[in-house]
C-alpha cells in the first residue's frame, strides 16, 4: 500500500517509549499505529434476522459517501466482536475458540486493523488503498467504489496447531461465518455488500502489508447501494 | 444409514410412473422419496440480527424434545431458502450463483433432503440416523442428543467448472455462510446449535448414503438447550 505508514509509537524490546500515548497494540511485529476507539456497538434492536436474510442481495454498485464511525463499528463488531468477556468469545464461532482470523478495513482514510479486544482500530496507513486492492482483485470495480473494503485474513497455523490438516477447511468455513455476519449487518444498516473471492493472494498481501503468516481469504466491499 | 429407504416413487427413463403422486424430485440418481411440504417461513419479524449475534453461543447439551415442522422449515430456509424467484437466489451468497451445497436433515423420524425449489423435504429414510452420524463424528454426544442434525454437503465440481482450483475454498466459505445463518436462526427461535467439523468424511457419506460427488463439509446439531 502506498502512502506512509503511521507509526507514531515506538516500541523497543517490548517497552513503550514514554510520550506515545494513544498507541495500540497491533499484530505482533507490525508497525504500531494510531489507536482509534470505536463507539459501542448496538447489541439489541434494529432489523430482524429473518428480514435481513430475506433482503440480502449482492450489491456491486455503490453511491458515493463514506460510512460513519458508528457504521464501521457495527460492521466490525458483527464480524469479530467479543460477546463474552470471560473467554473472549466472539460473534462468529471458531474451532477450539482459536480465532485464526484478522480483520482489515480499507477506506479513503487509510488502512485499519480491527482489534476485538477493546473494540478498536489501529491505523496502519493514511493512504487510500482501495485502488490497489481493486487491482489485486483483478480490477473489480466494486472494490474501488465501495466506501469500505473489509479484508478477512487467516493465520492457518493458529488452527493447525490443534487440528492439523483439517485446519484449512475450518478456517475457510470461519471466514464464511464472519462474511455472512457482515452481509447481514450491512443489510440491517441499510447498506449493501458483495462477496469477492477472486483476487491474487500475494498482491492483496502486498497491498495491505500483511505479515507473512496471514493469508487473505475474503474481501467484502460495503457501501451505500447505488440508486 | 440403517432402516429401509423410502422409495415410493418409481422413475424409469425420466418418466414418473402414474399413481405415485406426492413424490418429489431428489438429487439425481437417488431413490426418490416421500415429499413433505414445509410451512412458509417467516421472512420478517422475530429477534433482531444484532441480538441474535450477541446471544449466539455454542450449545453442546440438549434437552429432550423434537423440533416442530415450523422450526425445521425456518432453519432450512435460513440455510438455503430461495429469496428471489427470478434466478432462484438464496439466503446465503454463492460464487457465480452456482449453489454447490446440499442440505440434509437427520432426526428421530429419518433422513431428509431439503429442496430449496418449492421449499420442501424429500424423505430418504425413516430410520433415526443420529447415532450412526454421531459415531462418524468421533462419538460427539451433541450429534446423538440434538433433535436435529443439519449436514451441509458440497459438490465441488459445480463450482470448479467455473472457478478451477479456487473453487474448494469458495465452497468451504459458502458452507460457513450457511452455517452462520443456521446458528443465528436457531438463536432467534430460542434453540441452540454448535459447529461440528471433526468427523470422518467417508463415514458420514455412508451414514447418509450421499452420492459420490457430494462431500460432507459441516454438521450442525440443533435442539432445545439443556437447562
Amino acid at each position: 500500500m502506498k502512502g506512509k505508514l503511521i507509526a507514531v509509537c515506538v516500541v523497543i524490546a517490548g517497552v513503550l517509549i514514554p510520550g506515545t500515548v494513544g498507541c495500540g497494540q497491533g499484530r505482533e511485529g507490525e508497525p504500531r499505529g494510531k489507536e482509534i476507539a470505536l463507539p459501542a456497538p448496538a447489541t439489541t434492536g434494529g432489523m430482524s434476522f429473518t428480514e435481513a436474510a430475506a433482503k440480502r442481495r449482492s450489491v456491486r454498485e455503490f453511491a458515493p459517501g463514506a460510512l460513519s464511525l458508528e457504521q464501521i463499528s457495527q460492521l466490525a463488531w458483527a464480524a469479530q466482536g467479543i460477546t463474552e468477556a470471560g473467554r473472549g468469545l466472539r460473534t462468529a464461532p471458531s474451532a477450539g475458540a482459536l480465532y485464526p482470523l484478522e480483520l482489515y478495513l480499507v477506506t479513503k482514510d487509510g488502512l485499519f486493523h480491527y482489534l476485538p479486544q477493546g473494540h478498536k482500530l489501529i491505523q496502519l496507513s493514511d493512504a487510500d488503498g482501495r485502488g490497489d486492492l481493486s487491482k489485486a482483485a483483478l480490477g473489480q470495480s466494486s472494490v474501488a467504489q465501495a466506501a469500505l473494503d473489509i479484508v478477512i485474513a487467516g493465520v492457518f497455523s493458529r488452527t493447525e496447531a490443534k487440528y492439523g490438516e483439517r485446519a484449512r477447511q475450518y478456517v475457510y468455513i470461519e471466514a464464511g461465518h464472519v462474511g455472512q455476519n457482515i452481509h447481514l449487518q450491512a443489510v440491517a444498516l441499510g447498506l449493501g455488500s458483495v462477496s469477492v473471492g477472486a483476487f491474487r493472494d500475494q498482491a492483496v498481501s502486498e497491498a495491505l502489508g500483511l505479515p507473512g503468516d496471514q493469508t487473505p481469504l475474503y474481501i467484502i466491499p460495503v457501501g451505500h447501494p447505488a440508486a
